[in-house]
This record gives structure tokens, C-alpha cells and sequence, in this order.
């Protein structure tokens, strides 16, 4: 398929250092690109986290864990509210310990909502308390299908990041994201009305899989250097080398590289595997 | 802007009539076409709700007030998962409280979720467990942007009906709905693929703002007589004759008309509102 170079990108404002980018930034500057995916399905936690504890106990036991373990080679960590929701206030207890437990212990890691949220204008105000006011995280990601009208009142949390799905790591991402739109593919157009319109407080991020080199380096190429989370990374198939040529930023950042499953369940142990990917990531920027 | 006609109009396939298709027919056979949206912000419920009354307890009794005020003229409920989830557990019980109590109640009124999901498969698993078994809804509004492949889990559920964006109600809607791919604008792309390919087990719908009458009656040219949730008549602008002159489908039906802030807030009474507004549709369907 034909396409066009996106014409945009020499349009980069200067944008202010949210808190958001500032913690990402002291977190690269050590070395860590690895974004922990607390993806704690219940179902599949061992049996020594769950035997004679709550549902809510349970998870928050596995995931502290988790955190403990893999804290040393992480910029963020990034609990999906699918998992938690099917368990009720049981997951909602465990959600909101996990992220309390994070900001307690390690206040200089991101802690990323991921959350993919989006509706109108006046309704968001509830999904914006909900996710940094009531569950405390400093990220959400969110869908751009409602443009940035709607987003509003998320992207005037400067204090917070602001993270658009633009081409994400499924199989069938395309169906509508690489849409042509005078020869342009749909998520290009939408990284670049993030990065030149949205972005006005320097608090965004887009989404790109790590299943897609190739988009994630058109997608560098528009962004600059704004924080691009990579999720794909491992049991969706996803390789570091790739990723890491294709996403890394002018400085060698800007890669908040997401691995969950081939993390948290990993045979050699979770630290083990999370600094395996750090070193591997770190290789190759 | 110059408009090309979607291509694809004449490929609907007959598909199976679903519990969620037969529900609503039910209704809009005794000319019921409202849809309650129930976005039961905390702060605004009179304070005889709330005084010495939990959070959770106060809005239910508000909603079990709207309901049974309103469940005459109604083809569905719809409670915005925002307008509960800032308020933590309370909120969670609110909510699940809420859909208990019209599913006891009122059995042949539809609960639709207005969740707005939407992740990869995988994932959405866990919002599928969530609004259908967790939380009880016959329904759930989802994002398009990660495809049909993706969205499969919701897809798959033949007893629910699964209700995707196509054209939003807000005034920035267009930023990227409107994106014109070979002359025709996505949100038509979206609602024809919705039609064509994602509707096998004939339990989707499509969203369209009746904020936009011309994009309405563009959608229905292109779903045929599947069913259309309309919100945004009322406090955002929306009209009725131009919304049912556009929405309504070959039988006059295919029409879930939404108002949330109009109705449950009116100062004449949630029942009025709701009893005039749907009298107003039938005027013009």
C-alpha cells in the first residue's frame, strides 16, 4: 500500500516538562525502559498467594511481590483495569492497594492506569477523578476516537500523562488504524494531532505495539521525542531488537517498553525476567 | 466537503434475531423508545436522597425513584459507568445495585452499560466478565478502534448486545470521525463494517448523536434497521423531529433515544419528562 510521509512533523511546539515526563526522564536516566504490566489475572495467580487470603488479599500479595521484585529495573508499572473489575469491590480494593503500595515504597516509578477510557466532554470529569483522584495513578491511557474536545479533561491534568492508543499491538489493529486519509494511515494522522495539538501541557504519550516496528518507527519520526508506551512486547510476539531501533527517541529514551505476562508468570522468576528485558532493551538503544 | 456514498449498503446479511433485538423490539412495539440515561452524578441529587444516607444507598434510592417514575415510556436503562466509579466501592454498589433492581423489576427493559471499552482480546475478556456476569447489563457501549478481532469477546456473547461508536454526540466529534478515507468519512466506514462483518450474531448497534441529524440518517442508509442509540437530545443540543426523521429505521422503529441530564434532573419530574419526550417521538416516526 502506497503511503504518504506524514506532513506535520517540523510542527513540534517547545512544551513544558510535566511532572509526568520529568519522572519518566530520571527513570531512563539510570537505565530503566521497562514498564511492569500488573496484568493480574486471579485465575492464574499460584496457589500460595491465594490459599486461605481474599480475592483482594491474593492479588495485592502477588502483586506486591511483583513490585519488590522488579522495582530496581522499572520506570513504570502499569495495572489493566480488566483484570480488576470482574472481582468488584474485591478488585477495586486490590487495584487501589497495588497502586497505594507503589506511590509508598517507590514514588519515583510511573504508575500507569491502563484503562483505555474515553467519552464526552462533561463525562470524563468522572473517569479523570476515578483514575487519578480516588486510585491515585500519575498516567491513563485512553482511546482517541472522540478527539480532543472530548479529552479535555484529561489533557488539563498537567500534573498527569495523558496516554492515546494510536496503533496498537493486536493481529487485527488495522481495520481501521491504517485507513488511508489522503494517502496518510489513520493512527499516523492521530500520533500527530497528539503530539502538535494535544500536547499542550507536555503531558502526553502514544500507544504503539511492539508487534509493529515499522509503524513504531513512523510514528517516532512524527512524535519527536514524546514518550511512546510499547506494549507487545513477549507472548504477543513482539522483539526487543526491533523495538528498541524502531522506538527509541533522539537521546536514546522515550521507550516505556511493556512486557506483563512474560513478566509476572515468568518460569525464571519475575526480577529475573524483568532485568533480562532491561539489559536486552538497554543493548540495543 | 465533498462526500463519496459508502459502497457497501447492499451486503447485509440476514442474521439471527438476538435476545437483545427481541428485547428491544418488545418495547418499541408499545411505541416505547426512550433510553434513561442514568449518569446520576452525586453532587447534583437533591439532598432529601442524601441526607443521613451512604453514598451507595443514596443513589440507588435516586435511581430506583428515576426508574420506576419512568419505566413506562422506556425501552432501556442506561447508567454511565463514570458517573459511579469516582465514588469507589459505594459507587460499584450503586451501580450494581441499580441494574439488580430494574432486572427485577422490569425484565423486558434493556440495561445498556455505556462502559465505552475496549482493549485487546485477551484483555476484554475481563470487561465482558464485568458488565454481563459481574454487574448483570444485557448491553455495552464499546470503542471501535481496535477492530473486529479484537473486539470478539464482546462479539462473541450472542445474548448481549454490543453498541459501538460511530458518530459521537460532542461538539469536537469530527477530529477524526470525520476523516474522509477514499471520499467517505470514517464514522460510515465504521458503522458499515459494524453492519457487514461484526454483526454476525445480529447483536450489535451503532452510536450516533443526535446532535448531527444529517450523519444520523447517513448511518441509517447504511445499517439498515439495526438498532441506533441517539443520545445527546436535551441538556446537549440534540432535537427530536430531526432525530427521529433520521434515525428511525423501515419499520419506524430501530431507535434508542437517549437524555440523561434532560430527564432525571428535570424540574417537572423525571416521569413527565421522560412520558413527553417519548411522545414526542411518536409524533414523528
Amino acid at each position: 500500500m502506497p503511503t504518504a510521509e506524514y506532513p506535520g512533523k517540523s510542527e513540534l511546539l517547545p512544551t513544558p516538562k510535566s511532572e509526568f515526563l520529568q519522572r519518566l526522564e530520571q527513570r531512563w536516566e539510570r537505565g530503566n525502559f521497562v514498564c511492569i504490566g500488573l496484568d493480574s489475572d486471579y485465575s492464574q495467580i499460584p496457589q500460595i498467594f491465594r490459599e486461605g487470603y481474599s480475592i483482594d488479599d491474593a492479588i495485592f500479595r502477588f502483586n506486591q511481590e511483583i513490585i519488590d521484585a522488579t522495582a530496581e529495573y522499572a520506570c513504570a508499572f502499569k495495572p489493566n483495569t480488566a483484570f480488576y473489575e470482574p472481582h468488584g469491590e474485591d478488585g477495586l480494593r486490590a487495584l487501589r492497594g497495588t497502586i497505594s503500595y507503589i506511590k509508598a515504597n517507590y514514588p519515583d516509578i510511573t504508575v500507569i492506569l491502563d484503562a483505555k477510557r474515553g467519552d464526552i466532554g462533561n463525562t470524563n470529569t468522572g473517569y479523570v477523578k476515578t483514575a487519578f483522584d480516588e486510585l491515585g495513578a500519575d498516567a491513563v491511557t485512553v482511546h482517541p476516537y472522540l478527539g480532543r474536545e472530548a479529552m479535555k479533561p484529561f489533557l488539563d491534568r498537567k500534573d498527569k500523562g495523558i496516554i492515546v492508543l494510536a496503533r496498537t499491538s493486536n493481529p487485527g489493529a488495522g481495520e481501521f488504524q491504517d485507513l488511508l486519509v489522503d494517502g496518510v494511515q489513520l493512527y499516523q494522522i492521530i500520533a500527530g494531532h497528539v503530539a502538535e495539538s494535544w500536547n499542550e501541557n507536555g503531558n502526553c504519550a502514544v500507544v504503539v505495539g511492539a508487534t509493529y516496528p515499522k509503524e513504531l518507527s513512523e510514528v517516532r519520526a512524527i512524535v519527536g521525542d514524546m514518550p511512546i508506551l510499547i506494549p507487545g512486547i513477549g507472548a504477543q510476539g513482539g522483539e526487543v531488537e526491533s523495538s528498541v531501533m524502531a522506538g527509541k527517541d533522539s537521546r536514546g529514551w522515550g521507550m516505556i517498553v511493556n512486557s506483563s505476562r512474560g513478566i509476572i508468570f515468568a518460569k525464571e522468576g519475575a526480577g529475573q525476567a524483568a532485568a533480562r528485558l532491561n539489559d536486552e532493551i538497554n543493548q540495543y538503544r
